[in-house]
């Protein structure tokens, strides 16, 4: 159940980080939904198709539609009178990374993939929205780009589906890779770390 | 068999729609095929690899592939001699749109999905074909710009899932939310109508 | 067995273009890995989930991730020393190509869809890597553009699908198709040869 809201949190900001990146391109209030829609449950869908987990999990509960929609329709209409804080946004955007990373790697385990393969499904989740929000407003994927993001949910990732796999029967792997991944992400943005960029074109 | 036949219809106009995006961009005959049936094919594939709906449409019947393929090539030809004529492809993509869209709800009313995802079901057939024709030839997707196209759709699948929904035994939902949609788009393309954009960078 | 250690060379080239891609847009990483894992196996995920082939290749055998990660970091750590020989990389991707397209014609057949659509398949499997790199670096599909490449899969793809029909029982698809698809693209890359360009834009 708190997993619940806080999937549902995850996907609105997810959404006004969308409908955001669709007012730059100034879409009209269609485009904005489309575009915030995409970017929450984009990951999610990819994951859910791609392990053939029928029924993709907005298909079964429109809730997730409903949220997306109202936080699109909703920053549509408040960026009428103010910017939205971007500091605040980037910390809600390192949330829900953290949940949508813990889920996806959480419902790939529970489906009975090999680790390996739970912890790409749980960093799909968490990034893929973004790549497909890029990708549609004509952006090269900022998730690819030199910035410590997607490797923080990797790390989470991983740190979850270890826990999962030798402490079954605790219930911390949830809280730790949420930390872990916040901390990264946080630290990421504090000190403005990035990985290693690769080093063709030197001229 | 009256739907299957605007079915093909619609495939033909929005493989042209493909193949002349793919021309502007000065793409070979193969480059040509692929963005034709990508326009036309993308949508409902979308939409039954979402829904789980297999096998895809297409993949059941090659008589897809062959019309789209063949309005493609055939327009491919065309081309070196004269100019389509813009105005009647748009009537034609309009009507394109109307069956799609139609069609689109339909199936995934049939499948028993509730009714707000039927809808979003039957706008993605409408509307995603266009996204990823552009997607592929580089520009950002025409649709989510300020326009009524994919709002057209939108009260087109809203009427159709509506009239099944409460009048499940008369003829017509089909007839009533392609005329919507139609005229909608038409009224568009002639007052030049569209929807409020996104307030963002006044600078 | 022979296909499997062919198919993973395939993997590691395809992983290979894609890093490089990556390291163009001089992405972190991270990104070097999505992009080259996105060209190694996007082609056969595509495949996979519009046939409902479940579970989708890469899911139920970890090896493809592992193959297409090391050779993506390889190729990150020695562009440091030294960069890769362009025409070697060609050749190699050209036998990528062939052995792609043949295993996805075969495993569509396998999976009793018209002969039309495995050809389709085979074609999908072989150059939707590419054009999924192509678009996450920012880059109009190169696949689309005048040049012998898909083609040449196209042709291969046939020529498979008819031998695989008329002579169940011979040993000589695979083979065949592999050497017509080579024999194809690297006359194409020799001669630099061309399909027709779409004919619009004169002015």
């Amino acid at each position: 159940m708190t997993i619940y809201i806080l999937d549902l949190f995850g996907v609105a900001v997810f959404a006004i980080t969308g409908a955001l990146a669709a007012g730059k391109k100034k879409m009209d209030l269609f485009g904005v939904v489309v575009l915030a829609l995409a970017t929450a449950l984009g990951g999610g869908t990819l994951r859910d198709v791609i392990l053939g987990a029928y029924p993709v999990f907005w298909i079964s509960d429109p809730t997730y539609i409903f949220v997306g929609t109202a936080a699109a329709i909703l920053i549509f209409v408040l960026a009428r009178f103010r910017r939205p804080p971007a500091k605040a946004l980037m910390f809600a955007d390192a949330f829900g990374l953290a949940i949508f990373t813990v889920i996806g790697t959480e419902k790939a385990i529970s489906l009975g993939v090999p680790g390996s393969i739970a912890v790409i499904m749980g960093v799909m989740t968490g990034v893929a929205g973004g790549i497909i929000r890029d990708i549609l407003s004509g952006e090269i994927p900022l998730v690819l780009k030199a910035e410590i993001y997607a490797i923080a949910s990797l790390c989470g990732a991983i740190i979850f589906a270890i826990l999962t796999k030798h402490f079954p029967s605790m219930p911390l792997p949830a809280p730790a890779a949420i930390t872990i991944i916040l901390a990264l992400r946080l630290a990421a943005i504090h000190w403005k770390l990035s990985l290693p960029v690769f080093p063709s074109d030197k001229k």
